[in-house]
């Protein structure tokens, strides 16, 4: 067996435990499978003293993790401090342009700087693995950029971000409202204090924004991504989604359409028969479709200590072998030229929920204005009666294009009988 | 970019036609992906003039494929041929032997011979791809041997035969027999003219016996694997099943077991919620369950020439970019000793149906003789009234030992109030 793989660990959360904690464990596996040791030799991190549960004995400390960068005993730094710019980023960047490889678990840093850390890391000529930054322990970047590597890839849809998919099946499954759950996820550790970063879809943009530059061999693109949360989700278009065969999920997809790719984050109401609306709670799942393999779908866990940690191993492991993947699957130079298109230009179905004065002739402004846009409905609700009051009325689209759809909308919130803002979620196949 | 890897297929059935066929259309993702393009310059088939829809021009034409071996310009050999045995198995070994690498998509000799092809590999430091031998497109073998290497594997399920689901899933829909949906699926096209392959279980267990090998990280060990195919399944069963929330399905699972490891495929009942309950038609799926990731499930088309190619070309792919792992996933030196536990040692729980005559006292006898042999009863039911004459009664056990309940039951059958061999469905988790 060859000489052990000198590993050092920068960032000691939840994360850096659970790869300490792995290596640990199932070390004769580990070893077995890479054909050497795995080692953890160093680490870093900003408070030395803090209680971890694992013994730091015998590991080189250091308080400046850039420093692992020009250690000579150091042949691999796992990154999981986290956060696109800053520390993580420094560290990164120095690591590759020193040759040096890097694994991590940072989906902000691969998403908003990935094109350039490819190119440093091609130029280096030093791996940088991020199995872990999408869907925790679900092997979707192994899957994307060699299991189906063959495959043009025309489409891949997925639940990224368990925080909204455990927000919205407690919503549907117990009719509650939104800040209701938000709240309690809080309590429960699902939600994050400042929970803006994955209610609001940033988290699940940042993994589209990967698996999209995998799925379709292009450098990363996240500033292209269409972004929108759940914020404004009700318990009612909840109840109305059900009541059409369909569950609202928030789904990044990203796909191949006239003249480009469209990424995008939003939620979406989805058949209830199709894979992804099965899914519930904190669970991950995607679905990728290409054109030989058809349509494959991986669901698991989509983070925690030990699914993050299983896919750091999963890089390591790789390696320590010596397999040395391109960034984005392929060279800088080999990328496709795969122009983004504007969220405006897409088109599809729609659901809209509008609550209108219930009274003779509102429904005939509403289509009028509809028809003008060239919109045309599948089938239109309106929900009770209660004659000079509030009611909900539910328009569902034949496929149109969004920039019609938004314009007509907006042209209908202004219409008197019009009361609040009207709702659009898009409907999707899932 | 680096000289073209230099391919010859053995074998142009449907899978061969295939690889060929995504070798021209995908040409530039491949080359892309791999780094190097990759050409197929030579063929073989027995015979030469069948009309194949795919031009063969420019290809060199062997008669006899093990010329392949020795022909320096081919540098990898597709063997796409089929069978344990004959031209694939000497095909096969003399390339490995001679350090050529191999990919292919032979699970029959795979399982039977893998551990010895392995060896082969090994010394010869030639690489063996087998993607496509199990479930087609789903990148199992790269998400077990590589994407989950960090685990230790508890277990692994799954639906691996799509012929015998599609078969189980038409009889629930439709309420038919097993016969009658069989020749259906032969008329369709979906099993084979000969099915025993299929639905005796024996192509299912090749698969499990790779998944196993993989999973557990030892030698493949197809003679250990019990094997129990679909044909006794009634229509009866399967509404039974219905009624108690179950669905029946053919499952191949190996798992930890005291001593050692124990590897079947059998009809099981699964729970209607179970992730493997909902794959019907010839969807294969597969549950792993590792220490670290937690349940990781993987969806997709399991056969048919396109997924297939896709699998060939991914292991051609890494192939090309020079990642060479070991067949098993650790040299053979360091694969796990654990040992297979015969079936006769498993323990859980059973679904057992009896037809017995409808009169005072049948039920006693029974229940005493699964008393004398410790097996304890969850619950009990006698479908319908017929006194005198023949009803069903469905018994569920709690986990007991497999050997306790098949002996019992032998007693059970020979009750004279017993009127045909009972039926022994096992219970799974899913």
């Amino acid at each position: 067996m060859n000489r052990p793989l000198s590993i050092a660990i920068a960032g000691l959360g939840t994360v850096g435990n659970g790869v300490l904690r792995l290596l640990r464990d199932n070390a004769d596996i580990v070893a077995a499978r890479a054909g050497r040791s795995l080692a953890v030799t160093a680490v870093s991190a900003r408070t030395r003293a803090r209680e971890r549960g694992i013994a730091l004995s015998g590991l080189r400390w250091f308080d400046d993790p850039t420093a692992l960068v020009t250690d000579p005993a150091v042949d691999v730094i796992v990154e999981v401090i986290g956060g696109a710019e800053g520390v993580a980023r420094t560290l990164v960047e120095s690591a590759l342009a020193a040759g040096k490889p890097v694994v991590t678990a940072n989906k902000a840093l691969l998403a908003v700087h990935g094109a350039e850390l490819a190119l440093l890391a091609e130029r280096g000529g030093a791996a940088l693995g991020f199995e872990a930054a999408v869907a925790g322990g679900l092997p979707i970047i192994k899957t994307l950029r060699e299991g189906l590597a063959g495959n043009r890839i025309e489409r891949v849809s997925g639940i990224l971000n368990g925080t909204c998919n455990y927000i919205l099946s407690m919503m549907r499954q117990e009719g509650r409202e939104f800040a209701d759950v938000l709240a309690e996820a809080q309590r429960l550790g699902y939600a994050e204090t400042d929970p803006s970063f994955d209610i609001d879809g940033i988290d699940a943009a940042h993994k589209l924004a990967i698996l999209a530059a995998l799925a379709f061999g292009r450098p990363v693109a996240f500033a292209d991504v269409y972004v929108e949360g759940i914020r404004r989700l009700s318990a009612l278009d909840i109840h109305y989604a059900g009541e059409l065969g369909y569950r609202i999920k928030l789904l990044g997809i990203a796909q191949r359409s006239d003249g480009g790719i469209v990424a995008r984050v939003h939620p979406c109401m989805v058949p209830g028969t199709a894979p992804l609306a099965r899914v519930d709670g904190v669970t991950n799942a995607i679905v990728a479709e290409g054109d030989f393999v058809g349509r494959v779908v991986l669901e698991g866990p989509g983070a925690g200590a030990g699914p993050t940690a299983s896919a750091v191993v999963a890089d390591l492991i790789d390696l320590a072998r010596g397999h040395l993947t391109p960034v984005w699957g392929a060279a800088a130079a080999e990328l496709s030229p795969d122009a983004s298109v504007p969220m405006q230009l897409h088109s599809g179905c729609y659901y809209l929920r509008l609550m209108v004065v219930d009274r003779p002739g509102v429904i005939a402004d509403v289509t009028a204005v509809l028809r003008d846009f060239g919109v045309s409905l599948e089938s239109m609700l309106q929900h009770g009666r209660a004659p000079g009051e509030a009611v909900a009325v539910v328009l569902v689209t034949h496929e149109t294009g969004e920039a019609a759809v938004r314009t007509a909308l907006a042209r209908i919130a202004s219409l008197e009988a019009v009361l609040e803002e009207p709702t659009l979620i898009r409907i999707e196949p899932g």
